[in-house]
Parts: C-alpha cells; sequence; structure tokens
C-alpha cells in the first residue's frame, strides 16, 4: 500500500463494521502527515482487552466501522517539515491517545491521559479535526509526533507493542505509589496486564507476589518474577497474608472483593485498580478507616512517563511475553481472550493485513 | 470523691449498665497510681456520637456497665513516682486510647493507633492488666502519662475536650493529604466532627467548602472558616462542583453516594472517610481509575501528633464549638446528638456527675 503526504489515503485494516459483527478487512483513511506529523508503517499491534469492550460497544457511543489498536509498534516512514524529534526510520510506538488539548495544567505537567477536555483516543474517537479515529490494527498510522514515543533499540518491536498499553497502565501506578527495594508488592490476575507489572515490580526491586485465582499460572509467575504465588480461590489465602503488602495492584475486570483485598494490605497501604468491572462493588469503608488505607484507580499514564517506561524496559530487557498471529486470526484471538487463554499478550504481525 | 494512690478506688461515674439502658450513676474502679501513671481530676468530658454507637452495642462485644468517654480534659491530681512529663495541677486530657503495644513499628514510629496488637481503647476495652476500662463519663481517671498530652494555657478545658477525638480525627487527615495554602478542601457535613474540620483546614491556609444536606448551618459554616456552603440535597451541586477539590473529608455516617463525591476531586484529589456506615456502600471503580484518585479512610491519631493537634488548635484559638450540660442530662442529650440537634458538641461538667 503507497502512502503519500499530500492527501487523505486510504491505508488497509481490520475493522468491526458495526457492534458485535467479527473484524475484517477493509480500508480506511489517513490524514495527509501535516507539518508535526509523522507517518508510521505499523509492523505490529498489540490486542488489549479494551479492544473487545469496545468493538461491541461495551463502553457505548462506539464509531463504526471501529479499527481497535493501541498497542502499536512500527517504524517512522516519513515526516513532516516540522518534526524535529524523529526521522525516516526511527523506531516508534504510539500507545492510547494521539492528542490532547496541550493547555491545560494536566497536559502541561505531562499528565496528558487526564486532559481536562479529554485525550483523543487512538480509535473509537473524533479527532481535534474532526474525523474519526482508527486504531493500530492497519498497515499505516499518521500522527502527531508529540504523541509518538521511541522504542530503543534492544527493545524488539513485537514484544514492545504491549508495552504502549499493558506496559504503562503498570509502571505508572508501580512508580506512583513507589513500588521499589524494601516493598511488599501484590500483582491480582496474572494475564496482559498483571504479568507486565510483576516484570517491572520485580526489576524495581521490589518482593513481588502474584495473586491469581488458582495456582496454575504459578511457574510462570516465579520465571516472570514474583518470589510468592497465591491463590485467591483459597480463603485461608487472605488470612494467611493479612496485612503484608504495601501496594495491591488488581488487574482484574471481574468484580474484586474489595474489603477482602484491603485486609491484605499493611497500614498506610494502597489498593491500586487499572482493570474494573463495569458494575459497581461493594465496599465497607472501615476497611480503609482502620489502617489509613487507600483505594485508587490508575489509567494508563503520559507521554514523557511512556517513553520512560520504555526505557527501562529496554535497559531491563523487559518485553511482553506474546503469541505473534496472523491478521486473519484477530477473530479467533479475541475468543481466546475472553477465556483467558492467551499467555500473555495476542500480537497481530500487521504485514498480514 | 477522695482518691488514694495505694489501692483499686471507686469512684462516681455514668455508665450503662447494659445495651440499650440509659446511663445512670454509679461508681467504677480506678487502679492505683503506678510509676508511670497519672491521676487525672476530669473536669470535661465531650459526647462522641461513638459513644452512642457503643453504649447500644453497635459494634458488638460491648462491656457492661460501660463508662463511655474519650474525649477527656482535667488536671493532673497526682503523679506516680518516675512520672517526669507532668506535675500535678497540670492541665491535660486523654482520648481514645490508654495504652498500646509500645514496640510494634507503629507505636514506635508515633502511630499508636494502629498498634500491630490493637490500641487499648479508653473504654469498653480490656487493659494490659486484664481489667476493663472505664471513659471520662466520671470525675477521676488513672492512666499512663505516656497516653497523655498537655493542654496548653490559652485553651479552655470545655472546648479542649472534644479535640481529643473530634479535633484528631479531622486534623491528622487534613495534614497527611496536606490541607493548606493553594489546596481546596471540602468537609462533607457540619456536626461535631465537621465543623472542627472547618476550623482546622481554615487555619491551616486552605479554602474550605461545607457539603452539607441542606443550607439551613450556611451561616455557621461560613463562621467557623468556610468560604463556600452547598447543599448535597440539590442535584445541581454536583454538577457545578465537579472536579473542583483536592481533598474531601467525610465526616457523615450515614451512606455516602462515593461516585458521586469522587467526581467532585481534581485529578489526584483524595476523598478521606472519618466516619463510615455500618453497611456496606456500592463504589463504580471507574469513579477512581479516570483521575488517579483516592478513596481513604483515617481513624483519630497518635499521641505525638494529639500533641501537635493541640498546639496548633492553642495557637489558632480553636476550640471546638460546645452546649455544656450537667450529668443527668446525658441520656437527653444523646437523643438530641441522634437527631443531629447539637452545635457542635455536648459537653459534661463532670463536677456534676
Amino acid at each position: 500500500m503507497s502512502v503519500t503526504t499530500r492527501a487523505t489515503t486510504r491505508v488497509a485494516a481490520y475493522a468491526a463494521p458495526a457492534p458485535g459483527v467479527p473484524l475484517e478487512r477493509t480500508t480506511v483513511p489517513r490524514r495527509p502527515v501535516g507539518p508535526h506529523d509523522v507517518l508510521i508503517d505499523i509492523k505490529y499491534a498489540g490486542i488489549c482487552h479494551s479492544d473487545i469492550h469496545q468493538v461491541r460497544d461495551g463502553w457505548g457511543e462506539g464509531i463504526y466501522p471501529m479499527v481497535p489498536g493501541h498497542e502499536i509498534a512500527g517504524v517512522v516512514a516519513e515526516v513532516g517539515a516540522e518534526v524535529t524529534r524523529f526521522a525516516v526510520g526511527d523506531r516508534v510506538g504510539v500507545g492510547c491517545m494521539v492528542d490532547s488539548c496541550r493547555v491545560c495544567e494536566h497536559c502541561r505537567s505531562g499528565q496528558e491521559q487526564h486532559c481536562v477536555q479529554g485525550m483523543t483516543g487512538t480509535y473509537n474517537a473524533v479527532g481535534r479535526d474532526g474525523e474519526p479515529t482508527y486504531g493500530g490494527y492497519s498497515t499505516h498510522l499518521v500522527v502527531d509526533e508529540n504523541y509518538t514515543v521511541r522504542i530503543p533499540e534492544g527493545l524488539a518491536l513485537d514484544v514492545a507493542a504491549p508495552l504502549l498499553c499493558a506496559g504503562i497502565t503498570l509502571y505508572s501506578p508501580l512508580r506512583h505509589w513507589k513500588a521499589g527495594p524494601g516493598k511488599k508488592v501484590a500483582v491480582v490476575g496474572l494475564g496482559g496486564l498483571g504479568h507486565m507489572g510483576v516484570k517491572m515490580a520485580h526489576a524495581l526491586g521490589a518482593e513481588v507476589t502474584v495473586l491469581s485465582q488458582t495456582l496454575r499460572k504459578e511457574a510462570d509467575g516465579r520465571r516472570l518474577g514474583a518470589t510468592h504465588f497465591h491463590a485467591t480461590g483459597d480463603e485461608s489465602t487472605f488470612e494467611k497474608l493479612a496485612g503484608t503488602f504495601d501496594l495491591i495492584l488488581s488487574t482484574v475486570s471481574a468484580p474484586l472483593a474489595l474489603d477482602a483485598y484491603l485486609g491484605l494490605l499493611k497500614v498506610d497501604g494502597a489498593l491500586v485498580n487499572v482493570g474494573a468491572p463495569e458494575e459497581p462493588v461493594s465496599l465497607n469503608l472501615f476497611s480503609v478507616i482502620g489502617g489509613r488505607k487507600t483505594l485508587a484507580g490508575s489509567m494508563i499514564g503520559g507521554i514523557a512517563e511512556t517513553q520512560e517506561m520504555l526505557d527501562f524496559c529496554a535497559e531491563h530487557g523487559l518485553g511482553s511475553e506474546i503469541e505473534l498471529i496472523d491478521a486473519d486470526h484477530i477473530n479467533e484471538a479475541y475468543a481466546r481472550v475472553l477465556s483467558s487463554d492467551v499467555r500473555y499478550r495476542f500480537v497481530i504481525d500487521t504485514s498480514t493485513i
């Protein structure tokens, strides 16, 4: 597929034509490469659980056809006239956002994900130019250089792709809540998010525990960096580990027994949710009052922090554990994600689109 | 009533003989003054909402007869041989605890309220000597000097008494979550706890908003230090104030619409509960994920921080707003507390016991 800088061009992509309909090959428009834009030759795109939510219109107001994909790794194929940060041939990534207002306090402080006007999602959003955005299950993407990050040498593009969402989603709260030497960190759920949390918390120097429904993935958990592995399906786990952790990161989207997990925290500990169920959960406020505990949430991270995370992962040799698939297996992969049958992230080889 | 140092002595007190039974005058034992003890001639005792919970056995396992009272102000009448911090005639206070293990990490770091073995409550508890503890609705108290704080000159004993629970309960989270100049702080509920929160947050330099069910107490709220006052019974309050506050302190024990209140926080803001309903509340975890928000709790404070709070209150001329009563009005006062008919704290003149 040839892409030019001067006009809107149609590029190959996999899209859901309507809610709940399987994804199929199609073409979608990409804008001309503006002065601050880079054209990315996409090499790999990770499949995030939220892609599946969104193509099924789980959050409502979905925009169709929808091209999912916000875990994008590729190579710069062209740069706009005023681009300063990237050159043709650079290895780059794009995560969950492609724009924000750039002037609010959060944009200015590098927390573009909390933009007061709302960040522009990489897909299933309307850009500031009024056009819908299309994600990374595609061959090419045009994006502002300020929402593009560099993938350091030494980090293969395929295992780097999932870092753009799964990686930063765990890295940001690990840093914010100061995971490091002397800290006991638990990761709830060993999936696409959780397995990166284990790797990064371990690399940060924390003592890592995996809390998983069963012990089925114990060997994996230990290989990834966990010192301890406990089954949450076993009631005694919550007695044995009471008051143990400085930080618990929950990556699960099933309703969590919050009071039970808060009981696992030390005084001043924090339970941080990066996954969440759609429906409300029950909480006894005494679970946070007694030990001045925190129940919090976190959502991806800013652009600068995403770059920091990629540099950290390169330094420590941390990529995602992936299963590489061709584009014509996307729908099958979705079904397997929903049945938790993936270790630990599907990544689409976009040359097969 | 005469009290000696050498033997257990019975002193006058008001006690609930059994759950749900009105309080009546009786006598209870006080231990001999040990080497590290002070004998306090109690002058005033505040009535805390939790006194009412406990005499009704609302938390279960109540010990009867129960002498409530953990907002105690008085004068040292006698000191043990090895007491170094207090002398006869000193103006002192005792709050919610009279002992703790003294060796755990929390006791050593001045967070005795989080003692790993559990703090010994001022009443409705069993002391480390195996004897039940009796609270401040009484004429005298024998307590270890290490669990006694100094009430500075310039702070009248009657308005100081409620600071020992209501004051520290608000002061500790205000300090922990850094209320001060440039910060917008909301206090939910303008009662015994809330009115101290308003005074102290204002004195700390924060911009204070009261969120109360109605505007009935608006004049009071502004007089106490609030710049803004909004009715939570008015749905539009939650739209108007969306994203406003750095810190919200909830003092109410009614079930709180957590998602609505979390919506009032800025990015990285905290909703801290110092009151709580017995029953679980509902929470949508997306309410904390979007803006990296914190839902937390806090429970009184340590002994050193309680002293710091009293010093702060004396420096800023902050006492509780009180209604002074004779002991024979305790049961009537309980009924009025339950109907929120008190501005803002009943304090018992213990000379009437």
